[in-house]
């Protein structure tokens, strides 16, 4: 048993943050390597929580009144190369489908058929503005058929020699939105109401703070007038990208010719946006919250919120304890909760409470033959709810199994917002208001948020992230106007911008 | 008006079966064609219907203790050319990944970058078998780990080069249920609970009656032992396979190595299943239940259940009407239907009846001022849902609006039970039990399943579909056992099969 730990042991974060993480989305078994270099397989605990995510998400895009459509994997190489042929030295890492079938080869064994080479080659969407518009540009006629808000489900590949886990890899699955207005105005007004359900989405479903704000020029999407975003800070001070929401303009209007008559006849084009988020969240859900223990999943994002663990000696005991340990499964379950009773035989409590921490349950009840005479179970939240007690090593309360569902629900929401706190505390702590470069540069070594002076050029920031590594996370909506002097430069700036390095 | 009348107009289903379908699927924005060759764009009425079955399924997958995972879109072509090695002539028709970047390429333009070729091309998934099974060779251990039972929501490729909407797409979304287990009868058990959740799904949710049985080994899954089926007919008397449950035996077990420790300590390989539906399946429902004027949808898969049309002559009456329309929708829409209220004042409300009944709404329900003054709609189901009254030219029902959502809830059930009825009785009218094989070449011109007598050789059933380009459907599970001779050779039959040209 004790080899058994060691091999499922977990590094801490204080020893390696980035082996940690890793360890963590393995021994979670929230996702694996697959056969494929840099393709990662979605493991059912993963999958169950980006099933979770993706029913909010859906849901309040939904309610903004978005429908989902479907459009294809594959892209024309002729639609990408549009691009290129302006680009001095273009380069596209994407997958690329040269032939349409295997055959027998020359020389024994199989390979791409010589005789079915693709026409046109194909790409594998890395994102899909390209063939949507296409179709918007067939659809749209009138000033009737705006606004078009549709939204995709769907797996994007983008070729990446370095890979990680849900953070970073060859495929991913994403939701990408993609509309079509009238008026500049419009277009703007659904840009920044998709921020504001990713904002919402991230920090009262995902318990995560993130900051709002829009991208400088460098690091917007290429085709974008503007790109917003949300922008977290992980454990270790580096920044993710959590969400993007890009203010197209009419650069792909016109690229592919979406037009619509308005109502005095004449043609325009359209104002178009695209946002997304990705499996990326899930990365991101499990470096802000989770320890050296294994995972934290927030309840509101939990497929599993409570597992219970029957405590006994004897088969007397036994035979006592899971017969109210059942009733209690069952009425917890009926109120809408996902519960699991772990009544395996085969291993000790201990065993159990270490394996649903590590797989990051929010609520563990415990529940022995004291408990039954008493009519309690003991509850112990995955992270502290308040601070603890004077020799207290573990928050447990003990909660009547009279009223237990409504007892449970008021502690996944203490502990809801617990994560919250802690997440902001964290993300304060790390953020630094900063004049001087050389104490910038010195101290950006020690990660986080730096909210600095910056003059608005691309020199500055290019000089900033060759020296440092740290990038402008965005300039942030909630910064106040504040002049000042550019870290790098001293020319005058109007406000502050967020600096890290960022995954 | 008028042209634009005839642009809309659909081909009747007696002028041109298959155009006719074409129309449905355009005109409704069912799906459209995308710019790349044989792949489709679901619109979002396709996707709505979609998402509407998936969450259907789903919901049954879950309630028999299935979870879903994610497994990467890519298959190296070492997993795929195992097969070929032992095939002569092998040739599959799929799409070929072999490079990873484009560039710009010699001569101008952009192209595969030359410097990016793979070591190893890789295949985009036509069906998931080998790569999840790499997979759970390594996750399976020991007979603790089973049953596994997975199921993915996914996109896969097949080129296909007569293509149709819905029925025959270079990419389709599906989903496939791999599932692995420690005895033959159990992985068998999988294979029937499976087909039988199908059954149900065809016929309570779509009202698409199915036979259930077992392919013949010239139709059957290469890989499986056994494939089992659910097969529909179409409205020109063609039959569409709907759906598969494979058993797989220890096939891929042994050719992944995907084994366990069993409870003595011996090692086995694990027995298997694989199962799915697709997206092939919209088409199927559309092909059963459409006609010439257009959708229908059956009401426990409709995202809209009732569309409202109020009729009025002067501003006074609208206002009115409107007034009263508009609590109708939120009573109805708050009882959990969905609503949608047309109050466009461009068009005429026969404009919308036709417009409604092209998109398969179940349900109409006028409204005018007479109506209001008697606290009454009149309501009028997309298909009959009983023998229309002498004088009747469509069914029309008054609904009181004090009960309007108990009212609605039951006309839409009798709708659905009517389309069922309907479908079935065209599947009994078209069925027919033949044993002379002259008149069977003749008959099956006509469209229909014929229930024959065969001897079981590949011999004769090769025959049968060179000739007649009928195929043995199924060797149905609720056939009597019948001694007969096959109606080829002659030779003695225990069952008769059930023979049919096929989508």
């Amino acid at each position: 048993m004790a080899k058994e730990r060691d091999e499922k042991a977990i590094t801490t974060r204080s020893q390696d943050y980035s082996q940690w993480y890793q360890d963590v989305v393995l021994r979670a078994e929230m996702a694996d390597y697959s056969p494929v270099k840099g393709c990662m397989v979605i493991r059912p605990n993963g999958y169950a929580l980006w099933e979770n995510m993706q029913k909010a998400l859906d849901g309040m895009f939904k309610q903004t009144g978005h429908v989902n459509a479907y459009f294809p994997l594959f892209i024309p190489m002729s639609f990408l190369s549009k691009e290129a042929e302006h680009v001095e030295g273009f380069a596209k890492e994407c997958a690329v489908v040269t032939h349409h079938r295997l055959g027998a080869v020359e020389g024994g064994g199989v390979g791409p058929a010589p005789d079915s080479v693709l026409e046109e080659p194909l790409i594998v969407r890395p994102t899909s503005e390209t063939v949507i518009y296409a179709m918007y540009s067939k659809w749209i006629k009138s000033y009737r058929d705006l606004p078009l808000l549709l939204n995709q489900w769907a797996n994007v590949v983008r070729w990446e020699m370095r890979t990680r886990l849900f953070l970073r890899t060859t495929e991913f699955l994403w939701q990408e939105g993609h509309t079509a207005h009238a008026a500049h105005e419009e277009s703007w007004g659904e840009v920044t109401k998709i921020l504001e359900i990713y904002r919402r989405f991230a920090e009262e479903w995902m318990a995560v703070p993130v900051l709002t704000g829009v991208k400088t020029d460098a690091e917007k999407f290429a085709g974008a007038l503007k790109t917003t975003c949300i922008e977290a800070m992980m454990q270790d001070g580096k920044a993710l990208q959590a969400g993007t929401s890009h203010d197209l303009g009419q650069n792909f209007a016109k690229a592919f010719d979406v037009k619509f008559q308005d109502e005095t006849g004449g043609w325009q084009y359209c104002w178009q946006t695209s946002w997304g988020v990705s499996t990326r969240l899930i990365g991101a859900l499990i470096m802000v919250h989770s320890d050296d223990q294994g995972l934290v999943i927030p309840p509101r994002l939990a497929a599993t919120h409570a597992v219970i663990v029957p405590i006994y000696r004897d088969e007397a005991g036994k035979a006592k304890v899971l017969e109210v340990a059942r009733a209690l499964k069952e009425r917890l379950s009926a109120s809408g909760l996902g519960i699991v009773l772990d009544d395996r035989d085969t291993v000790s409590p201990g065993f159990k409470y270490n394996e649903w921490e590590l797989r990051g349950v929010p609520v563990r009840l415990e529940i022995g033959p004291r408990d039954v005479e008493q009519g309690v179970c003991v509850a112990v939240p995955r992270v502290p709810t308040r601070e603890l007690r004077e020799g207290e090593k573990r928050q447990k309360e003990t909660l009547a199994l009279d009223g237990a569902p409504e007892h449970l629900k008021a502690l996944l929401d203490d502990l809801q917002k617990a994560l919250y706190a802690r997440a902001l505390q964290f993300r304060e702590e790390h953020s630094y208001t900063i004049d001087d470069y050389a104490q910038f540069q010195a101290d950006i070594e020690k990660g986080g948020f730096f909210w600095a002076h910056w003059c608005g050029s691309g020199a500055c920031e290019a000089k900033i992230k060759d020296e440092t590594k740290a990038t402008i996370r965005c300039v942030p909506f909630e910064a106040k106007k504040e002049p000042g002097a550019c870290m790098v430069c001293g020319a005058p700036s109007e406000q502050r911008v967020v600096f890290a390095r960022a995954y």
